[in-house]
């Protein structure tokens, strides 16, 4: 294979700012040393040390240590957490698992990376989310859907790989607490479908017991049909029984392979792939009969819920995409198994840069929940754009879902009303339930390239995921900080401009796309670039709906009724065209371009003021990337110019199309006289 | 192979109107029973008779004949002509040559199949058009670019196939007076640069060997950088010696192999291809260079004049694509060999349901010139929809160039002033200028299906083509009938339903896609279905300039100064938008909606009004086909029904997104209160 960098773990040369002496010596207590998840610790630290402060760690096997690491085990410490505290010079790390041996030694080469001193530091960590893991929408024959940084490293030929930098991958995927990883693509096709025969469980377990070495769980994603396409009844009706003999056999098998297997992701009933609803089943039935055969051996389903009429009729404004998810799921819950996830997306359309929360979020309480962002940058610049979306997923995880509120369907007072642990983070972290299977997962933007990620920044988003789903108090500034020390340098320069570009590059990607919330506008298919009316007059449910007089889906009480599947001070909140928060309200409005925002700006001067702002945010962005030149390595500095070049074509491409769209529609001229075409 | 059909050869059944007599015996006199073009007339001809009349067909080698076909030499018959009289139960046919001799065949074929009693009978025929071509874009994987009726039967697997089916599409050509064909895509890669090596010339000749049995000479598309792709010197310039040296010792090798060859197509500096330009060289550059290599070996070199810049920014409203093809050759006019001949599509933009005739034509006063037109239905419904083009094909043929008006830079009188061979038939069938290196080509609609195209209705275009470049004369009625008794049936019902379908199908087209001239709004790429703005923001020069006033691009002496490209007297035409033809005036002018044509219809109107008119259209076509159920043969029906359900589809799609593209942009409501959404 090719050669690859280590991302955020490359290990530099820093300042010692007292930390050399701390750690020379590492010592195990109370843990087995050639526990593998241990030994990769001890490993992973040496690396780390050597790298970055020089001279060698020794690893102590007995007797007294005056100075150095000790890792104990301390039962208290909560399952994958950790303490560190720092006294007469020995730095301990505490912790219950070997995961949480893992995350704290990874941590402390954090702390060491950032130069930070960890003299007198006695800090303790527990994982917020049960489940944290990365999708990954990769194919066999080594291509990925929506990938954007070259082929699959899982995958190529039709052939499971299993080498060095599988074992790489799982060092990044540790280091911020991964500790589930889908390898294959939801959309379960061709040779993926035989992942669970013996053509390919061997590798499968292979790259199982190597991801355990780090903690992490591998799960695969399913063909619901898959009784049909391998050779079993000729049915997938989850109430059949000979179908069910298939999966439980199927099952058997391969948990006999690969004990190690985490469980199930299905997508069905989806985009043209089979699932219970073909039955006359609900979704419930699908995922429990499922559930009830992996339960024996520990294991879960994940389910998706982006369930939609995906040949919709343009012509047709009563039906609305944006309720799918919630109609097809909120009559089943309840209705499942406790070992079944329902995983769903953010929002209720696909990943666009500006959405309103899922409102199954909350509205679902007695069911498992899971949310799915996407880090892959599918509709937000397919990684040659910047775009942190840490500060998203930090919007989306704060969104008070009302779910814990006593009064959840009455209330119609303001949102602040109802704060009993009833956000998006508290509903998946199980704060709100007490349930244990929960969680969070990102569809992952990795690929071969020698990056990881196509744009060096983009890394941001694979760390900054991890770390959010371990930690989601942490900050986007914090995270983006973390990383940028990590993989480009602790320069101050480096540090400041770093933050400057990443921290509002979701907004300016937002001001030189689609407006207001609305979404799409991109060329179809690609999701790059813009193309105002690509989707408007297509099957998938995503208009904008804009004529000469104005723009904006109605989805209030006078419209699709979208607004009301929210609690009720949500649903108050985004009904009305004064009350709703302006960055939604073409998502919830159709209104005449001349309507004024609370700024006093009218909606089409909106549209041209940020045009315009996101293409000059973006030579902001330009002109301190060029400052860095010979602060970080000549490699990221020419990858992430060469991003640049291409990322200001495409804001200036969307700025002129929209803007031109917009005006040629409404005959508005800008007020500030700009050029528009 | 799979099987097919024998497309209007089909040879039915048909009732004796008194030539089964004239056609028992066949004698051949003057020329060699064994010349191969010969005899394939007469194996062409005992099918023939066999199928329709029943009974055998007698080859009378020596002897008095006292009934029966007489063929005979007559050197006085201009070449690839024939004469066909009947007297006294002997029915003459005499020609010059081989390709007259099989022409004058199918003719009494075809007179038989239509039922048309010959007794008394005397015709001549001559070609109107010295070269009459296929172009066929077919690629050596198997895939046809633009093509609609399955791969191609040429090659498959990098191979190039001579079969059975190769035969049969001899007979089919030749049966329509075809006597050049372009066996591979214009756009010459990967392993279609290898035709003119040894890895594939000895199946090259081969099929040269076999077309020439049908008086067929086979060209070849050639790569204009096959010295630098093909291992040669790395340089494509025509100046360079090395090049030329590489070019001479390959043309020598290739014509070694493959005599027959009738010489070269080149598609060069256009849509990526390279080119002379790349080597600041002229268009004549290039070609005299390779003419000048062939002519000893009686080649020509066919070279397209498909050049313009494919990455135009759409914001540029100076460039204008329309523009090229003039911009780009009138300079060279009479600086070509005698054996080039510019290939010149019939619009200047690309194939659309309506264009102006390109300015080229006539404008060259001093080049041998080539009609180019496409019966692949790339832009005009893919061989799904009916669409008939040879209408369109005569409107081209017809339109006055005013190429021998003496007076042609000056006169501004209407343009029937001149009319001394200046038609686009006299310019490309070389009345005009008296030049034997002229004709007329279309990019063909053939490829593996059945029926060979596709739709078998498309199976008029391909017969119709052919007819129509052997005797421009003939009208689009006449043809279609010829087609339809021929490929149908001779039932009164069937002849005039099929007219009825055929005759107006090309308008049909054009009402419900893109209105009065201004072409495009296709889904992009793929060409098929509505996408008004798919290339309104592209870099293909291909734009409609609508906004909330109006439409249209303004190619008039005010705009792109596009209209002054033609002869006085056509640029005074459509410079004005009161004499502007109206089925162009959008393609000449830039005019509100609220403009009135001269039947007092607004634009906007006219829109609205031709949508729903063609979408009724097509409901028509297809009451006018159910009536032909159980006349004609059932797998015809039921192909040409399927393809009606997906044409009533498109034409509803296309409707609808175009009425209701310009009502949301106008605001303007339907006079009728139509429903558009």
């Amino acid at each position: 294979m090719e050669n690859w960098t280590q991302g955020w773990l490359v290990y530099r040369h820093v300042e010692d700012v007292g930390n050399a002496q701390l750690t020379r010596k590492i010592k195990i207590t109370g843990f087995d040393e050639e526990q593998p998840m241990v030994r990769n610790a001890v490993a992973e630290f040496r690396r780390g040390i050597r790298g970055m402060l020089g001279g060698s760690v020794t690893l102590v096997h007995a007797g007294a240590m005056r100075e150095g690491v000790l890792v104990s085990c301390r039962q208290e410490i909560p399952a994958e957490g950790y303490r560190i505290r720092e006294a007469d010079g020995i730095l301990q790390v505490e912790a219950a698992d070997g995961p949480g041996v893992l995350y704290g030694i990874f941590h402390v080469l954090r702390l060491v990376a950032m130069e930070k001193p960890m003299r007198g530091i006695d800090v303790t960590c527990r994982p917020d989310n049960p489940l944290r893991m990365y999708n990954h929408w990769d194919n066999m024959d080594g291509s990925i859907e929506r990938g954007y940084s070259g082929n699959s490293f899982f995958f190529e030929d039709n052939r499971v790989l299993v080498n060095r930098r599988t074992r790489d991958y799982c060092r990044l995927a540790a280091s911020v607490g991964i500790n589930g990883v889908v390898i294959n693509n939801v959309n379960v096709k061709e040779a993926a479908s035989w992942l669970i025969t013996e053509r390919y469980l061997g590798q499968v377990k292979k790259m199982a017991a190597l991801f355990a070495e780090y903690g992490i769980r591998l799960f695969l994603s399913l063909n619901f049909a898959a009784p049909i396409e391998l050779g079993g009844p000729d049915s997938a009706d989850p109430f059949d029984e000979d179908v069910t003999a298939w999966w439980r056999q199927k099952i058997a098998q391969v948990y006999e392979a690969v004990p190690e297997l985490g469980g199930f992701l299905v997508k069905a009933d989806s985009e043209g792939r089979p699932g219970p609803f073909t039955y006359g089943r609900t979704q419930a039935d699908g995922a429990n009969m499922l559930a009830d055969l992996v339960r024996p051996y520990g294991g879960i389903i994940l389910w998706r819920c982006f369930v939609y009429n995906c040949t919709q009729d343009w012509r047709d404004t009563k039906t609305d995409r944006a309720r799918a998810a919630y109609d097809n799921f909120i009559g089943t819950d309840g209705d499942y198994r406790d070992n079944v996830i329902l995983q769903i997306k953010n929002g209720p359309m696909d990943f666009q840069i500006r959405e309103p929360v899922s409102p199954l979020f909350g509205a679902l309480q007695k069911t498992n929940q899971m949310l799915e962002v996407q880090i892959a940058q599918e509709y937000t610049g397919h990684q040659i754009d910047v775009c942190y979306l840490i500060p998203m997923f930090k919007e989306v995880l704060d969104f008070n879902t009302c779910a814990a509120c006593p009064s959840r369907s009455e209330c119609t007072a303001p949102v602040t009303c109802c704060e009993k642990r009833s956000t998006v983070a508290d509903v998946v972290s199980g704060r709100t339930m007490h349930n244990g299977n929960a969680g969070i997962c990102a569809v992952c933007n990795t690929g071969r390239d020698e990056n990881w990620t196509g744009n060096d920044l983009a890394g941001a988003n694979f760390y900054g995921f991890g770390r959010l789903a371990y930690d989601t108090g942490l900050s986007a500034e914090t995270i983006a900080e973390e990383w940028i020390r990590l993989a480009l340098s602790n320069d101050r320069q480096v540090v400041e401009h770093g933050k400057k570009i990443l921290l509002p590059s979701r907004e300016t990607y937002e001001k030189y796309t689609s407006p207001l919330g609305i979404g799409w506008m991109v060329t179809p298919m690609e999701h790059y670039g813009p193309s105002v009316d690509g989707y408007e007059y297509s099957r998938w449910g995503t208009y904008h709906r804009a004529d000469w007089q104005g723009i904006g889906v109605d989805r209030t009480d006078r419209g699709t009724g979208y607004a009301q599947q929210y609690a009720n001070p949500m649903a108050c909140l985004y009904n009305g065209a004064e009350t709703c928060p302006e960055e939604l309200l073409l998502f919830f409005h159709h209104l005449p371009y001349q309507h004024r925002l609370r700024s006093g700006k009218t909606i089409i001067q909106h549209i041209y003021d940020s045009h315009f702002e996101g293409v000059e945010e973006v030579e902001e962005m330009i002109r301190l990337w060029k400052e860095l030149e010979g602060k970080i390595e000549e490699r990221i500095y020419q990858n992430v110019s060469e991003r640049f070049v291409r990322q200001l074509e495409n804001a200036r491409e969307w700025r002129d199309q929209v803007n031109s769209y917009f005006y040629r529609k409404s005959g508005i001229a800008d007020e500030k006289g700009r050029r528009i075409y």
